[in-house]
């Protein structure tokens, strides 16, 4: 096997000393050192070059190097060449802590002690129990199935919402537009961990946003076009929200100037919630090239009709 | 049964409620409301009068509102009298949900994350799985207990020091001044739930965060006197520490001018990782009492001797 790594160059050096271990008949090659173009069969991208087929004209699939694959722009795709998410247990692991830590700090009012820390005000607010903290988590894929196990773990009384009806266990499900407005009635937190598609873009918004209890919380660590900043700003300023938790915005990073950097009920990370780690990535993509080998389906490969 | 509650009086409130549904045949009058003295059997409160068993010659038990008891002048109080610390489901699942959001924000280094927030900084840093993470409790009663199972089903690895050897499902445990620089050696982040007594005070100081690992991070939701302030911050200004989390300080608050306030690595909240939450520890007290109307052992007694 013939594989191109085009994405951060020291995660490549770190991704070709694993696969000279686990995989040592293979070929791994790390962007702009590509070899034989003709030879290729195999590239793991972010971003894969915009003439990728007259490159690489006998590549047999494209990886993403991350959990979504919504960058890839389809266009310029061959329709019959498959197309794969990264789904490695380092990914999910990351989500789940990051979620669980975000679901935890919004419950227990962390945004607003903080920012009284940095007020010197010493001042304790009531708080309820978890069983009394309803958290709906969009999405109902690897991950929203992921992060459910701990915050059901912890009491908190638990809904997914998905395109269509999943069950999880221990969590009232919700499906499609129909249930959409139920679901959001009773999410205290409303965790957004769904994929980038046309029907997802925009969907935090101010319509959405007011169907939320007041003083309902959010945690965005979907994609960045999901969420509309300025529905955002207003309802945190009316108080129909009370916090945010944002891995993700578009752009990636936010202009100097704008409001999330300082807003007190926003807490931003750079896109860190769920961070491909090197060993277990490995493992996944060479696992999926052996299925792709032997003619098996492989893990994550995108259903373009779907989106993601 | 007659009940005198001294602590805050909304909270009186709350609770005499809960007592006239849950035990309608007992007596429970809020301070300085205290009917006829002699009749009193039981006080519950964070500090109780000076001159207890003058002004309540017949008192039978002495509840400490909180978790803690060593708020109480022992040598005013007769050697028999039963002292009883509140442990109570909600007091126990708030401290729960504390430590695993302040172990998760700092093995997600997210004090360095919301520091860069604020100075307008995108930018990720290199993040280990929670099972190279090591986690390391102080105190292994019921609330240690507690916290480590949502610690280990999040997969760290984690250990558990007390003053004399406990048994924890899946955790290694360490016990007495012998074991507590091996148990130190190996903990990335050090959790303190330990009860104030003589051997615990001042026990955060400099000659033990210098047996921790490089870079290790602290969580302090046991007693404000067992840290050294200055010692603490020499730790992190030499990045022998990289970042702590406090919900409990000496005193409280801390004055205005106090560097903990404004600190960058330091997460500072008002004393609330452990709320006594109404109706369980109003049902915690009332089974107490039975407990003792019954000549049953009480659930928290304090033994003296020991000091919690």
């Amino acid at each position: 096997m013939n594989i191109v790594y085009k994405s951060e160059p020291e995660r490549g050096r770190q991704w070709a000393e694993l696969v000279a271990r686990l995989a040592p008949e293979a070929t791994f090659r790390v962007w702009p050192d590509i070899g034989d173009a003709q030879a290729v069969d195999y590239l793991i991208a972010w971003q894969p070059p915009d003439n990728l087929m007259q490159q690489f004209p006998h590549l047999k699939a494209l990886f993403s190097v991350g959990a979504g694959a919504d960058q890839f722009d389809y266009a310029l795709l061959p329709p019959e060449l498959p197309v794969v998410r990264m789904i490695e247990p380092g990914l999910t692991q990351g989500m789940v802590e990051y979620v669980t830590f975000a679901v935890l700090g919004l419950h227990r009012g962390m945004p607003r002690y903080l920012a009284q820390q940095r007020e010197q005000r010493w001042q304790t607010h009531p708080v309820t129990g978890a069983a009394a903290c309803r958290v709906g988590v969009m999405g109902a894929g690897t991950l929203g199935q992921a992060v459910l196990g701990p915050l059901v773990a912890l009491g908190y009384d638990c809904a997914v919402w998905s395109r269509t009806e999943k069950n999880v266990d221990d969590v009232r499900s919700y499906a499609g537009e129909a249930q959409l407005g139920d679901f959001l009635a009773r999410s205290d937190i409303l965790v957004c961990l769904l994929p980038l598609t046309a029907r997802t873009e925009g969907i935090l918004n101010a319509g959405l946003f007011s169907q939320l209890p007041p003083g309902a919380a959010l945690v965005q660590a979907g994609r960045g076009r999901q969420l509309n900043h300025a529905d955002l700003l207003t309802a945190l300023e009316r108080q129909q929200l009370s916090a945010a938790v944002l891995d993700v915005t578009d752009p990636e990073p936010l202009s100097p100037e704008h409001p999330f950097w300082q807003h007190p009920a926003i807490w931003l990370t750079p896109h860190i919630a769920s961070q491909t780690r090197a060993e277990s990535a490995v493992r996944a993509l060479l696992d999926n090239i052996r299925r792709h080998q032997r003619g098996e389906p492989m893990v994550g490969r995108v259903d373009r009709a779907r989106g993601y």
